[in-house]
This record gives structure tokens, C-alpha cells and sequence, in this order.
């Protein structure tokens, strides 16, 4: 359920959870429609820019969407020491498909969305994510990612998935048939990095998604970005990689701050990447002991 | 200003943090009364546990205070080799308090309290923070942080102040003089602790604290840690150490996780430590470059 009300739109999900919410002043909705898959709405914000609002769910604004797509993609392709082709399910945003891009060893992205509405609206109203798609590595697919997946074996260096919450469209992306038909997809020594919720209201569901990749990659971990406009101001990531060796924690490919800066990334750094594997003592003795 | 509307308590300030707003649903408002300095409501909530409202503005729920609570505390400790005598500035709730009296090296804990009512009803409303007052390391004096400091020189190896945001009757424990005042009340190679906002809405006022504190340590740096019930879903410190060689990032004492169990830490950690200063890049960039 999601509110509008004295100018103001709450994000209120009593499932997900429940006593607490949080509110944008809302300049004007400027977008509403039912897609074949979910309510859209497309919201012009007093403070956080243009807003994605799927089935009452903050997606993302303008203010601070670089956090969230700069960490989904720069986590998993700075663990990979050589990731050329990368493979984005959902994200019809753009945000994610304009971050793996800078990336310089990336030559090919391939991107899976469901709903088609998603990316039409975007590219209207939200240009400054939709841009990802604009750029010549991308080829953009609109469909299933499952059934994209089952097609395209041992493609892939990186599959980053950039879903909803685990309600609607997207449950099928938490479970574990979804890690391995992943793992199936990905080239030897693969890795994959998924939105994983937030450990204050979904530990038990944490702990159960990073079961499912934990079983059928070599090395897994749950990692942290902040996010204010999402539940609990963060939101985590599950990733996993296929090679033994790998440590999530420490960078294969370490850029210098200078290179940071030049690649226009605002959010990730070398020692970010390192602070977001340092999980609150009752998360990791929970997830890892 | 706050609200209560349909059953949910919404935190707005559009001075403070515009266009967004956290909201809580209470199944009571448990107490309410206007104080010497303040606005003081204490509910209680339907997922967050009891919650102390000053002025409108959250301070702490029971369900997320440890987070703050443990990191405002054992993050000055543990760059400190040997805290043996501490100052508290404010922490009317007592959550501080009950922090520091775990460390294992703190033999006393003096604490400066203007607001007698704020400590009167947390003894009654939340004992599970209270409870850092009736520690026999514990001497609270009910006073203004500015006059005790004054007349005491020379004296503490920490100072933590928890206060609230910078309106209000704690408006003067985020400027230069005070850090001024600080430096004087601590013995050589002292540390400093303040609560310092969230760097995405204050990041002006955070330079201009983190600058206060520049001038007179020899040390300092902001650090993070997640508060879901805070704005944007976190809280800043700003850390200080009149050592020159003190290496705030890194912990003079390293509790084991086996120690931090048994001291009942549940957020903080020695990893977590560490993690806690890695700023977001353009954080970094604006703080410190």
C-alpha cells in the first residue's frame, strides 16, 4: 500500500515492514499507470528528484541512486580480475547498465527486463539513469531473465541483478533455482551480486538467500550500501563467486582514487568496497557462524 | 514540528532534513511534557519498542539504540590504549552510560546532564538504557556540559557527547569553543566523540564541526554507523585524539569477536570499526581534500 496525502507519498508496507515508513514531499505525480506486471508511478519529489515508485516501493530518486547502482555493479566487477561481458537482470532504470559501462574492461553488457513500461517511462522521465541504455556496449533484451538464462550458458563474467523486493514480479530472484541457473550461465570463475534487502527487518530472509548462493558458489558474502530513501536508509548485497580463491572483501582490480574520481564515481572507492563487507556483530555471527 | 496522524508519529523538519520524513506507528503516547529546555514524548511504538522524542526529533528506540549506543561509546575507547576515566555530555537516556562501564579499562564515568526530566523519565519509561546509571562506575551531575568542563582541567582520557542535533539546547556542543573546551578538560593523548549528523543532508555543517575539532586535535575523522530510526537511516561521529600518532581507523585495542560477545557488543566490532570510516567518495573528497 503506498499514500499520497497532504503532499506527501508514504511508503508503508506492512509486510515487508511493518510500524514504520518512510515519506517524500511530492511535488506532482507526474506518471501513473498499471503495467501488464506492477503500478508504476513516476513521482517529482520536493528534495530527491524524480522518484520510481513500483507497487508502492521506492525504486529510486534522483538524490541518491548512485549510491545503490554504483555499489551493485562496482562490488562484483572489482572482484573480478577480467570482466569483460556482464549479464543485468532487471534494472530497467538504466542506473545499473550506465555504471557497468565505466568499467574499462567491460567490452560487452547484456540486459534482461521484464516490463518493457519500466524502461519506456525512464527513458522519459528519468534520463539521467536511462542514459545507461544509450551506450553502444549495451544490448538490451526485453523478457525474462530466467528464460534468458536458460540460453545463455557459460556467457557471462558477471550477473548483477538488480530487482525489486522479494514480492510481485521479482520473488522468483531470491530463491536458490535462481543461483543455480546463474551459476550455469556464467563463465568459469563468475561472479554474481543480487539486491539483498536489509538486515534491521529481513535477517531470517538474508540468511536464507545467501544460503542459496552459499550452495552453489565457492565463495559468498553479504555486503552494505546506504540508501536513505530505502527501508532502514540501506540496503545490502548478496554476492557470490565461483572461483575458490576469491576474497569478496579485498578488490581484484584496486582503482586509485584518481581513477575513482575519473571514472565519476561518487560512492565506491577501494577502502568502500572494503567497509561494506564489515557487517554489525549480531548480523555476522547470525549470517556466517 | 511532529505529528500524530492516524495512529503513526511522523518526524518532520523541514529545517533539518526537508522534503523527507520518518514515521513510526505508536499504539500509545506512554508520556508528554514540556521541560526547562525541551519537548519531551516518550512512545511507544508498535515495532520499534519504547521511543524518546525531544523537540520532535527521534532520539532513540529500543529496537535500534545498541547501534548508536555501542558505536558513539567503543569507537573513542578503543582508539584510546588505556580510557580510564570518561565524560559523558548529555546521553540522558543512559545508553552511553551502560556502553562504557562494559570496557573493561573504565574505572570511572562522570556524566553532565542538562535536562533532569530526560533522565527522570528514562528511568521510568526505558529501563533497558537507564540501567547505565545505576552502575556504581557511574556519577551523574544534572548540569551544563559548557560549566562543568570549565571546572574540570586536565582531567578525562575520553570525552563522548550525546546530544541532540544542532537546535535547540544542544546548539553550542557543535562549535569550535567547545572543542576548545574539550581539549582543556582532557589529559594528554585524550580522544573526543561527538554525535555529527548525516552527511546527506548536513555535509556543510559536518565540515565545519569536523574543522572545530581539526583545530584544536591533532587527529581527527568522521565515522558512520546505521540507525534505522535517524534520518536517511544513519548517524556521523566526529572523532578527535590530541596524539599525533594515533591511527583513529585502526584500534589501539582489538577485542576479539569472542571478547566482544562476552561483552555483550552486538553492533560494534573491531571489523566494524575500521569499516566505519570508509566515506563514500564524494564524502571523503569534500571532508577531507
Amino acid at each position: 500500500m503506498d499514500v499520497i496525502r497532504n503532499g506527501w507519498f508514504s511508503e508503508i508496507q506492512e509486510d515487508l515492514w511493518p510500524g514504520q515508513s518512510f515519506s517524500l514531499k511530492v511535488k506532482k505525480v507526474v506518471h501513473e499507470e498499471k503495467s501488464k506486471y506492477q503500478d508504476i508511478k513516476i513521482l517529482e519529489t520536493e528534495t530527491f528528484g524524480m522518484c520510481l515508485v513500483l507497487d508502492g516501493i521506492i525504486q529510486c530518486t534522483q538524490r541518491d541512486e548512485f549510491s545503490y547502482q554504483e555499489m551493485i555493479s562496482f562490488l562484483p566487477l572489482c572482484c573480478h580480475p577480467n570482466p569483460r561481458k556482464v549479464l543485468i537482470v532487471g534494472g530497467g532504470d538504466g542506473g545499473v547498465a550506465r555504471e557497468v559501462v565505466k568499467h574499462p574492461l567491460v567490452e560487452e553488457v547484456h540486459q534482461v527486463e521484464i516490463d518493457d513500461r519500466v524502461v519506456e517511462l525512464s527513458k522519459k522521465y528519468l534520463p539521467s539513469m536511462a542514459c545507461g541504455f544509450e551506450n553502444k556496449k549495451v544490448k538490451l533484451t526485453i523478457g525474462d531473465g530466467f528464460e534468458y538464462m536458460k540460453n545463455h550458458k557459460n556467457e557471462f563474467d558477471v550477473i548483477i541483478t538488480d530487482s525489486s523486493d522479494p514480492v510481485g514480479p521479482a520473488v522468483s530472484l531470491f530463491q536458490e533455482s535462481y543461483y543455480e541457473l546463474m551459476k550455469n550461465a556464467l563463465r568459469p570463475g563468475g561472479i554474481v551480486c543480487s539486491q539483498g534487502g536489509t538486515y534491521w527487518t529481513d535477517l531470517e530472509y538474508i540468511k536464507k538467500t545467501l544460503n542459496g548462493c552459499k550452495n552453489h558458489f565457492a565463495k559468498s558474502a553479504f555486503a552494505l550500501t546506504s540508501v536513505p530513501s530505502y527501508p532502514c536508509g540501506h540496503i545490502g548485497f548478496v554476492i557470490g563467486s565461483l572461483d575458490e580463491n576469491a576474497n569478496l572483501k579485498e578488490p581484484a582490480i584496486k582503482f586509485t582514487t584518481g581513477e575513482i574520481d575519473n571514472l565519476n564515481l561518487r560512492y565506491y572507492s577501494t577502502d568502500v568496497h572494503r567497509g561494506a563487507f564489515a557487517l554489525p556483530r549480531y548480523v555476522e555471527k547470525f549470517l556466517y557462524e
